[in-house]
């Protein structure tokens, strides 16, 4: 039976090997959030960028749609902000764009997963998607928390309890202390997942920095449950067939 | 106010900036329960390493009597295993004598740990012994699980949660998504703490290479609950006036 593993943070990811298996790269606030609903918002493909001079040289040379922030804000000379909010505009005037988008923790969580054999994005916004995929697949599943600059943090982790209850039958959940925790955490938080992660100091602040529709939203489960980002060569892109 | 984060591996350390702070290493399933309950016993003190030869070596230049095992089982040329149950012989043979004890996870914990003020090896053995000595040096604490090769373990992780449960009051407990991940399993486990962690294929795999008296005994509260082993120069040393 394939079993789920999850890393709590990036800095860890030394100590797994990937290969042949499926990881899930999660950070829930905000990029992995704002990557599925751009996708399923109409942006052709996204390529996620550590800092602000990759994500201008990728808008100059490549013609991509930026978005980046400092401190909360959208960052001088982007298109755009890191708010999944930024793609919710009547009328999808950014639909068949590629985009590119400055996510320092989701990055590096990304980059150290190179040597899976599927890389995917997961949120709770595509729960059902990544859940899909998983089950489609029958490999080994090892979710990758991006945390925040290295440090666990709860949001991602609960939504890889999340993933584990959902795949509990059918796939090994029982093996790695940190899906055992993960999930018992996320059977907490459940009943009422956005009072349960602001409960976190680290939650609050980003909530208070931004509009708190973004937290509210990036809370939601499945509103893009057919949206699957699937890594392919240097960008992420749509699933097809889900 | 203080505050008390959780550190839950020790491949984790290096972004944690520990001066000033108390650490307490954590390796429950054995080395801190073993250490404790030797210091307990009347061991005058304790070194220890990371291999069998360093082991060895203590025992032949310093006349060290000397724990170590290899797959569970004490190893061939050391006069003891790790258990606690080593030294709980009646009529404490190896009372006054100095011990090393080689135990991998626990020593890396201990010396990437350095840089704190304080130093100190908890356990459930001594919870109580733990607690008092942090709310008497009122400093920033991070507890350091040992882990399992550098991996998430939830018999350490619950540990560091019911430490922080006995703090709550007059510490901060809520800056830290480590520490409230903690302290919510812990609030999981606690109404019965030796069922909650044989959940654990880690646990259950030591369950059985030991007899599992062993398991039995490090699940217990504050049977040591005045013994705290604090490092001193290149030892764990019984702290005084507890």
């Amino acid at each position: 039976m394939p079993s789920i593993d999850v890393c709590f943070s990036p800095e860890l990811l030394p100590l797994s090997d990937l290969r042949g298996k499926v990881a899930v790269i999660v950070d829930i606030l905000r990029a992995s959030s704002t990557i599925v609903t751009a996708l399923g918002e109409g942006i052709s493909h996204v390529f996620p960028v550590a800092t602000l001079p990759e994500c201008a040289a990728l808008g100059q040379e490549q013609g991509c749609l930026t978005a980046a922030e400092r401190d909360g804000v959208p960052a001088a000379g982007f298109d755009l902000g890191n708010s999944p909010f930024s793609f919710l505009t009547d009328g999808r005037p950014h639909a068949g764009r590629a985009l590119a988008i400055s996510t320092t923790n989701g990055t590096t969580a990304l980059r150290r997963s190179h040597a899976a054999a599927h890389i995917v994005a997961g949120a709770f916004l595509n729960l059902s998607a990544v859940a899909g995929f998983i089950r489609s697949q029958q490999r080994d599943v090892l979710v990758v928390c991006a945390g925040w600059k290295g440090q666990f943090c709860l949001e991602d982790t609960v939504f890889a309890g999340a993933l584990a209850a959902r795949l509990q039958h059918g796939f090994d959940i029982s093996s790695s202390d940190a899906t055992l925790a993960a999930l018992h955490l996320w059977q907490q938080a459940q009943a009422d997942l956005p009072a349960y992660l602001l409960q976190s100091a680290h939650v609050r602040r980003l909530n208070s920095l931004e509009a708190s529709q973004d937290f509210e939203f990036c809370m939601q489960i499945d509103t893009y449950a057919h949206v699957l980002p699937v890594w392919e060569n240097d960008r992420l892109v749509l699933a097809q067939g889900l």
